[in-house]
């Protein structure tokens, strides 16, 4: 099944900034509610816009979240001492986004998974930044797997986010994740794909189109979640008919389902 | 470059049939015209659906068209004696459409094709039917290519359609044709891949949404032609959109040039 992580609870969005720093909770309680809805499997909870309040924000969030969210969330931070006390207080094993090849990053986040039960994003970057081709996505998420596995996190748990780019910058960089995207996949059949798609269309007109295009070929390559707005009905429309063209979706059941219940439309 | 083999000139179509039967010249030169404005790289002409009348309407209709047309024609018709009255009028290397491997069809068939320079589409039904599986798409399209090679057509001159089936029957449907597309293209790198899609979507609603996600999957697989309606603005747009993500378009050149005319839109 396609695991989409909704990105909506986000203090670098306006009104979810304006909401927290309002203590609005039934803002956010809806906005929530409305994600698990239409089917997100997790809902992202990033605390970090509002300087020197990520901490108190992030713990107002979870306890404003929970008592109405059946599904786990996705801890957004870069600062495991934010993380550990977000997973202190969920109720359902987390996943945590993120950790990359980043030194600071890894040397941060390592001693923090050690032992965790947790789903983890691995992002496929490192000091020397975005990745340059299908070889070097490849190189850095056995990198990661390794690294993750060797602190106890199996690699079920790993999300690799390939890092798409954006294909304006080269007619190379869909191709490139697509291909290290069936790369990854060869080699670990377990591990997940995650990560955004809009970068992809990013500097092109009529995105949509593109990034609609991409998360279908994406999932035939073997992406199995994403991290989107899980409100956003035209790429939710695409992922559910993806999923069944790719054969995921006995009868079309869920196709029709959607289409029922209007969240599929041409 | 994914070629675009326009459908609309086919007298099954009512009011092809109504403009065929009155001799209406105006209305078959502008269906044309406006196929090749938006980029069809054949013009399908089929004379069939008037019973008794096959030979003289495809006659008229070449007579009417060729004048008008830049672009190649696609002679269709499953009569022999028809496609060589065709084959002799047209001014451009044709396409045919089709050959299979049904007994008669093929017996029919292949004396015609020996030793002629055109392009043919090869579906890959034989008189036991459908094909079940992608092994069997597969098999049906080496024989066809090996029987075609055998006449003096180049595999770079085949068009191998695999026969799209409903996914509402199976929901292995999609999996099958998109794995078959694959081993074909393996096999055999110069050969195309052709078809109609739109029956991936039968019996189910919102079709639209099905056969445009279809489209761009198929594109991945290899499939860089198809059988449509150039009309069709989405299927269009998602062609563009997917050739580009594909990484064949240098500077998306022609993704940015079919948005500013308007051909792309979200």
């Amino acid at each position: 099944m396609f695991e989409v992580i909704g990105e909506r609870i986000n203090t670098s969005r306006k009104l979810v900034q304006a909401a927290v720093a309002e203590r609005d909770a039934e803002y956010i309680i809806n906005d929530v509610k409305k994600q698990q809805k239409v089917g997100a499997s997790f809902i992202d909870v990033n605390a970090g816009a509002r300087i020197g309040h990520e901490e108190e924000d992030m713990r107002w969030l979870l306890d404003t979240i929970q008592p109405f969210c059946a599904i786990p969330l996705a801890l957004d931070s870069p600062d495991p001492a934010v993380l550990e006390m977000a997973f202190s207080m969920v109720d359902q094993t987390p996943m945590v986004n993120s950790i990359s090849l980043e030194k600071e990053r890894f040397d941060a986040m390592m001693p923090f998974l050690d032992g965790k039960e947790c789903k983890i994003i691995a992002l496929c970057m490192d000091d020397a930044g975005m990745p340059e081709s299908s070889k070097d996505i490849l190189g850095r998420a056995k990198n990661l797997i390794k690294e993750l596995n060797g602190v106890g996190i199996i690699t079920a748990n790993i999300y690799v986010d390939p890092l798409v780019q954006p294909i304006s910058t080269n007619s190379n960089k869909g191709i490139m994740v697509l291909d290290a995207v069936r790369a990854i996949k060869a080699e670990f059949p377990e591990v997940h794909i995650t990560g955004g798609l809009s970068n992809i269309s990013y500097g092109l007109p009529q995105r949509h189109i593109i990034n609609r295009t991409f998360v279908a070929l994406m999932m035939d390559a073997g992406m199995d979640s994403a991290i989107i707005d899980p409100l956003d009905k035209k790429i939710m429309a695409t992922i559910q008919t993806a999923d069944m063209l790719l054969g995921n979706d006995q009868f079309c059941m869920e196709y029709l389902k959607g289409v029922r219940s209007g969240t599929i439309e041409s």
